[in-house]
């Protein structure tokens, strides 16, 4: 049978207790669909402080390298707020990992179902129908990673400053990855940049024109960053794949998390250059956090992190039939009126769970 | 009797129809509070384009300089929005004016009124009575102006790139007027920065954790730009001064202004330094475009124009009785029912009205 390697890292908070039920249904898929998967599990974040004092061990760094695939949970707390920024569990684990595996692609979907308007802060008459939004956000270059960054002094007066740059060639794959995922969607693209101000977005304009050609069957359109943060909360279904940069991309996914409403069921994926087999190295996590508020209580959402593996299968396993039967088997389980406690409302037929009974309710319809 | 003297730029779109109901306005707060108000009226944005060739020409930014403020209609629109930036109305008008006065601080009140949270994209019962946020962006420095900017090529590759810079003596007097502000209102006041990632926004948090020390009474919190996208969304009752960097503000205070639901009718003020006497520089702005789309047809809601007036009586002229009088003529035709069409709803009780039929109702109240 075909055998696969993936890497397991549960991190902190909800984490463990989501990715012990995504390893289920993970194991539900290999007996289905006739592959296997080596598995091997290792500390990162808040966990990782406290086992070797830093959030990325090497060890954990390693055990990646030789994987097809990273299933990430989350990271983070209170417990470790207060450290340096470098040290902290979210940053200091996902920023290295995104830049030592070049994941330079994040695919953050933003959906809500037609089923789950109502835990949509946005009002139902203007969601009526749901949505489904691709955020495509580049995640290895721009101000994240641009040097100068530091600090001098002035006269005797402390200065800071980043550095927002981008060559053309990281803008060029990241957009390429946004028009094929258009095509294989409503193929309509819109770009975000904030080219009336930053000399990086004009340059990002005038690639994204240029590479527009290799995709004449998509719809192209722009818009400012400022008047895209207000067109997500007046019209989010009228997006199909949004594209922009690092920063901007960090602000608008999370914003378009926000206005789906069901945060505990947005996957989200991190790839690198795709491979001559057509598959990628990638990291797949929750676009949620690690709710530390309700972690242990065997209440949090398991979906993120099951349609998380999803993608995992999808794109970095090739195992396609396996990636889809997962993500319809989701969906029969909300269409059949399962509800955890963040998207239930109470009404007539539905069925309130925790994070297994949710995972039972899946694995019954798989 | 008091003279004052400010430069009306008008602009385009619904510039000029609401800038001529602000004026009726400015005049019977004149007649009714015993000072004048000396004005000249300056082409600036498309109209400045298509009668001298640039949007703030030369005579336009003169003029400025001999008077105590500027009420700023808005600029922009389709015919020239494929200029280069440099020469587009927005940009090419806002950017030079704010950087030649050193208009550093940018007020933006994000208010939704309890009688018209039906307008608020966001869900009745999380904005069930209204909200008032106070958005402080800075608006001279950052991203915006620094520099190096532009681009150059590496191994013949095209790159660009733009610097985040803050000077700790820019953020210091930004914060100080967020604080000032906090004080006079609910004493609460979040800083929202990316201090995980940006080594400007670690400068920046320091520099807000020492200015909090000349401000005991104010509750300070901190946040990351993300989070904050996805809070103002969730809760934007929770808040009461928020201050941010330029292109944080420019984001989150347009985001903000769409969650209230009443673009129409929100103000700005933009801020130089605070003078001897106490009295402000300012450019007085509406928060919305110049809405080409409505241009002309005299159904635009000229309440936005009106408080700027109200601001621009407050923070430059020192006439404050005219600015509550402006400020509490509006919320009475508010509470009265009179509603122009993007705040209406057809419901009992309305009095539905245009342009000059809202001001109408405004003076009858003034
Ligand atoms: C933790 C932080 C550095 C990170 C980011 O800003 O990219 C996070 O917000 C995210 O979006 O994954
Ligand atoms: C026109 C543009 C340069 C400007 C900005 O980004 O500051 C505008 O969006 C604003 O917020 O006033």
């Amino acid at each position: 049978p075909r055998n696969h390697t993936i890497t397991i890292l549960a991190g902190d908070g909800i984490g463990p207790e989501v990715m012990d039920q995504a390893v289920r249904v993970l194991e539900a898929a290999e007996a289905k669909f006739g592959f296997t998967v080596t598995r091997t599990a290792h500390p990162v974040g808040g966990a990782a402080i406290d086992a070797t004092g830093h959030p990325l061990p090497p060890e954990t760094v390693a055990a990646c390298e030789k994987a097809q695939a990273i299933l990430f949970g989350s990271v983070g707390g209170p417990k470790w707020e207060n450290l340096p920024p470098d040290l902290q569990p979210e940053r200091g684990a996902l920023l290295p990992i995104r830049k030592h595996f070049g994941l330079f692609a994040n695919l953050r979907p933003g959906v809500c179902l037609p089923a789950l308007t109502h835990a949509s802060p946005v009002k139902q008459e203007l969601i009526a129908d749901g949505f489904d939004v691709l955020c495509v956000r580049e995640l290895t270059g721009g101000i994240y990673f641009g040097s100068p960054k530091g600090r001098h002094e002035e006269n005797g007066e402390p200065v800071a400053l980043d550095t927002m740059i981008y060559h053309k060639s990281e803008i060029e794959r990241i957009v390429r990855v946004a028009f094929t995922a258009a095509m294989g969607r409503k193929k309509q693209l819109l770009s975000v940049d904030k080219a009336n101000v930053l000399a990086s977005s004009v340059l990002w304009r005038e690639t994204v024109l240029e590479i527009a050609k290799e995709f004449p069957e998509v719809e192209l359109s722009h818009m400012y960053v400022d008047n895209a943060a207000m067109q997500l909360i007046k019209r989010p279904g009228s997006f199909d794949v949004l594209v922009t940069e690092n920063l901007f991309g960090d602000i608008l996914s999370d914003e378009m998390a926000m206005i789906s409403g069901s945060l505990g069921m947005l996957p989200s994926a991190s790839l690198g250059n795709q491979r001559e087999d057509g598959l990628y190295f990638g990291l797949y996590e929750p676009s949620g956090g690690s709710a530390p508020d309700i972690a242990g209580q065997g209440i949090a959402n398991p979906i993120a992190q099951i349609l998380s593996l999803a993608m995992l299968l999808r794109f970095s396993l090739g195992e396609t039939e396996a990636a889809d039967a997962v993500e319809a088997a989701v969906a029969a389980a909300i269409a059949d009126g399962f509800r955890t406690g963040d998207i239930a409302t109470g009404r007539d037929g539905e069925t309130k769970v925790g994070t297994v009974g949710m995972t039972d309710a899946i694995l019954e319809r798989f």
